[in-house]
């Protein structure tokens, strides 16, 4: 076949957008090192705030829906630690829709020297609050998002 | 008045109950002692624990009637910080009820040679989780917490 | 005596200041309020962003003299709960100095309704990180912070 | 060659180990869940008991030699959800060596029912804790816990 063909599915090159926050004393661990499983923690902190401003659907709002995110698997890669009162960048983006639910990219930049300090992705899916259980993302909701 | 008056409240000596507890390696902050809050969160895991265990009333009957408790305030004195691995008692009692409430007491002491970490006591309030309000303690459950 | 004595120690009215921050999704407990210890942990990170903007003086320059700060106590009182995504002020103060530390009082605010959801103090000690104990305050310290 | 050539590097079927922890209060999150990120803790405070109790080398020591271990990957996979007051087993085995550390598996399981919570693996990497810089795994260590 020659001709280009429209595909039913946007190779879908989503929206990335920035959070800035700062690390809090008690993230900081022995090492002296913002500790590991609080980098998830900013994370999930970024993607709340980006739920609200630049996607304009905020969780309270999944909620009243009666749906809820269930994080299903991620990797992160831990690069350069951040310290003590750093100030960083979470940029998160979606790579790509699932039936029920997507996949969300992350960098955590540390804003002084714009140096990359941990990436990876989460698996995210929609389950009903009532029933616990995985549910088909609904058509509006991916409108949306696919942003 | 001459003659000894029967009290309608006894003078309430409530019986002392124990929790042994470990810290975890996330517990530990930058000057590799326990960080202050964890402290707070070691009271709340020992009396979850003694709710079932020694009053017989665990949280989720608390729940199932509809109440939950809030913590109106809390006075903590620091003595000897804990560290990393260190297996510790937390030891709480009721000091006194309320017509809404309890304050509990509470020790912390480090097993390895019996010497008070932290003290201090929390004053709770029982709650309505339908309209988070306070309310009057219900006689029975005053009951199974007076021993 | 009938005259007015001058203090040799001032009565002593500290400058307040205000850090703003915001209620991260993890500070969420299973109530959907903030975790009633995180509250401790706002307080610190206000305190710490406060010791390097407005004393001067922040955490890493004590290190460098061989001095830390250690909790000896705190008595908070929980008005209001924060919630998700709330906004807050925290406002500190100190209240006096001792030979060996400081008293730091507290008002935790909700920026939507100016209300206040939290206040009490801290006892803080400083101790000297090679020996663990406490020590008396250097005057050009208490200087930088009797503003 | 036609012979089998014994290899110079077993195949490694390392030992697994196996630690029981309790959920406590503070890790619950707003779905009433332990929050995802505390996961990760829980397999932390697992390896720190067994660095101890099966491998005979705990912390201290890699300390006392001026090593420490930096996370330097991750990948979780959340299965079903531990909730309040839940009893699980962590089991840990390391999956394989590289010249500067150790690929370790983990998996979570209730013990109420015996069913998978969570599982991955984390890629640690052993640093001088003097220059922040990884080094070659020491024989000496590589053979205590080659077991």
């Amino acid at each position: 076949m020659n001709e280009a063909t429209p595909s039913a599915e946007p190779t879908g090159v989503y929206a990335k957008f920035e959070t800035e926050l700062q690390v809090r004393p008690d993230d900081i661990d022995m090492y002296r090192h913002v500790h590991s499983s609080r980098y998830m923690d900013y994370v999930l902190a970024a993607r709340f705030e980006q739920m609200e401003r630049c996607y304009q659907m905020p969780m309270s709002e999944f909620e009243k829906r009666g749906f809820g995110w269930f994080m299903a698997a991620t990797q992160m890669n831990f690069k350069r630690p951040l310290g003590l009162g750093d100030r960083f960048i979470v940029r998160t983006w979606i790579e790509k829709f699932t039936l029920i639910g997507v996949k969300v990219q992350f960098q955590i930049e540390r804003v002084a020297d714009g140096k990359l300090s941990c990436d990876g992705w989460f698996d995210y899916v929609m389950v009903s609050i009532e029933t616990a259980r995985a549910v088909r993302l609904p058509g509006d909701i991916r409108a949306k998002y696919a942003i």
